[in-house]
């Protein structure tokens, strides 16, 4: 593509030659001649006036001298829709892989893909134009929507659903069983887990995270919400719309997470808790179990806190060797008998 | 089944109709006229008037007026033993896919099952009964007791031993090399990793979770304990038998754990602790390396304290504003000087 | 083997028996008649006294009386190199199982072996001595060097590169997409992941650890370095040589690790974080987004501070209650009127 078609296809305004062939998107650090970066903030700006890129985008009043730029409202978002155009996924053929094993009782629509190994069972089902890559593993009536990707070695239990353009990396596991018991006669009794998985579309989890169904409800991931890797979500969880989940973060049972949430790694969330709308739960923050993250709230810390209530309870903490040297000086001062 | 059939199966006192057809168990709120579910605590209680169960399993001298009931002394484990037999195990077919591939030095008992591409090498065992899912890999010498599970994409390195009604969810591990290394002549030398893992009777693993082998000796994990999803267990750890581990805890080496005991999620246990019987470790507990919690204690916090030491000091945390204020104004009516 | 000869092995002094057989490494406790054990610190010392070991590799100036032992400078070490000598890994036939799937585009050194149900996609190559075992998936381009073991079920994404002796436990996942997002026009939008993954030489990555790519750039694990399981590495992060990496821990985008650091088990690293060589980072250590962790510094606690200053603060706030009585006392000897 030139500088020119790109600067159409994003609706910016070229400043530079509009001639330039670009055939790659890169970092602004990296990018040569050929290539397309973008730079957003001023640490970027900085950089863009080294770089060797062949275009960058920039926000719009912010020109590089010397440089060919396309100026646009979020270059960032910009970025993304040019590598698109610049990086279309590679298309996958469609066809049934020799050694997939599939149930002559389940449905595939049109241009489905599934690759060596995988295995789908009866009644299972699968939407136009969905790749199941090697070795992925459909139990019997699982539901999965049109153009999805399911990469290596997925489990999806039987009965579970997915929606459309669903994104599930490699060992991803949805629909297990929820960890249930009921201790009597000297033993953990298993708690029956009969309950359903609902993917809705446009989510995507990260490698070998984990997502088990509901005991007697369902467990819902709400639509356009992205999950990292080594993520755990329980049994009857709920989240909401267009959540961001980063890794290693662990949701109890019976949770319910508004939309627009956003949270941190290694996040731990207890049982029964709810996280209002557009909460955001800093990296490593512990939710008590049947709490409530009010909408909008930051919070921050192991038990978790608004974030302006820990950064002063911390700046105590940080304080307290000099307190005690205080109450030490005082005491003295006074007689010290209070030792 | 009648309700009359089901108050028999459980061994409780019906009080209604004896001739309701009850074809599925479910949770309280959701439950319809077809369907039974359980009240147990208060709320419950009161949500039971409401629901439009066809039947509800409650406490012995707990009625609900109106309500088709039946009694008993544990109504969620009435509900557990009600369950099974309203959602039998789908039966599986015993036989082995002509996919699988065994090796001809195996030996499988009566009415195993052994899925489309499921490995299982030389010298390994499996019991009666015993389900070998889609993908599972069986190492060289493994022995799997009768009747367990392993569900799709199960690891099971060469050597490990499982005992009868084993279940181990999808991405489960067993068996993998201990993390030891000594670090000599400028790199990090692998110790050798030549231990056992022996996981007994009625053992219960969740999606993705990790158990090594012993480097020398060998890991155990004891009979009719709960293990749920991205847990890790290191090499040479021993935990007893009946306890429960929630998501996403880890285990380091050498460390052992007695009966019943209880761990919430994310806790962290250092090296060489020793858990004793019936202790309790909060959610995201943290225990340094060579401690011990002592017998059915309850610990909280990183690091883990009692749980009333934890409370107090976490009251006087929350206090410390307010403390280095009062500090500040005793300071200050002394005359101020030692600022 | 002889304790003669494998006193010669490690280059040791014998004291005792040398035509003992020994056939086993063992662990001092366990170790019988014929087998090698070490003693190294002064616990395991008194232990050698009363092991029936065979033979006792020793400090040398540490002898134990009425036992043969052999007298090296690093007893550890010397146990590592004797049991490889005692212990050869198990050949593995070369040669591709006939369930595999190979691309005939993919090239494949002499003396590699892949196992069943693997997949090898076109383009991808395979270095000399290299094992696949079963289920593992390679993507279109990807390289792999001499003398790895990728165990059952590892996914490589397409075009990650891994060096010669590197050893991935099952499970492991190693270039999925990293975790980047912009949010714009209410949804969360894929931010392009076409960068890299590099795995030098003579690293090992435990069971279920996930790798990302580089969003641009490049994710590099350097040579040496030892990574346990369930550990998350983000896309652009760069480790350094000879780390040590504990389960669990979770690496956030674009962190920097320099050389021989050593991570204990749960920590959790902010992007943008750069530690330096020789950093020891304490289990559960908690590192804020953006920070320095010097060379050679020892950081505890979440979030992290120098070892000794978390101690120190931790002191006092064990402390804390009784600073609360103190002050309380003092404002009453005062006259009480500021409570």
């Amino acid at each position: 593509m030139t500088t020119q078609e790109l600067a159409r296809l994003v609706d910016g305004t070229l400043n530079g030659d509009g001639r330039v062939e670009i055939c790659r998107a890169a970092g602004l650090e990296t990018a040569g001649p050929g290539e397309l970066a973008f730079a957003e903030g001023d640490r970027a700006q900085a950089l863009a006036a080294q770089s060797r890129a062949g275009c960058i985008l920039v926000p719009a009043g912010k020109p590089v001298s010397g440089r060919t730029t396309i100026a646009v409202a979020h270059p960032k978002l910009a970025f993304i829709r040019a590598a698109e155009a610049l990086h279309p996924p590679t298309p996958v053929a469609p066809g049934i892989h020799p050694t997939a094993v599939v149930s002559p009782d389940a449905t595939l629509a049109a241009e489905v893909s599934v690759g060596p190994h995988a295995v789908i069972e009866r009644s299972a089902s699968v939407g136009a134009g969905t790749t199941i890559a090697a070795g992925v593993y459909l139990g019997a009536g699982v539901q999965v929507g049109a153009h999805c990707v399911l990469y290596p070695h997925v489990t999806v239990y039987a009965g579970a659903r997915l929606g459309e353009r669903v994104i599930l990396h490699a060992g991803v596991t949805v629909g297990g069983d929820g960890f249930g018991y009921v201790f009597a006669e000297g033993r953990q009794q298993k708690f029956p887990q009969l309950g359903q998985v609902i993917i809705e579309d446009d989510v995507e989890i990260g490698c070998n995270s984990t997502v088990d169904r509901g005991s007697l409800g369902t467990t819902v991931i709400g639509q356009g919400t992205k999950i990292d890797n080594l993520v755990q979500v329980a049994h009857n969880v709920r989240i909401g719309r267009h959540c961001v989940i980063a890794a290693q973060t662990g949701i109890s049972g019976s949770v319910e997470v508004g939309d627009y949430v956003v949270m941190g790694g290694q996040v731990g969330i207890g049982d029964h808790v709810r996280v209002e709308d557009r909460a955001v739960l800093g990296g490593g923050a512990g939710i008590l179990p049947g709490k409530i993250v009010r909408r909008g709230e930051t919070v921050w810390g192991r038990p978790a806190r608004p974030l302006h209530e820990f950064k002063r309870m911390y700046a105590h903490l940080s304080n307290l060797p000099r307190l005690a040297e205080k109450v030490k000086d005082l005491s003295r001062r006074m007689g010290g008998s209070n030792e």
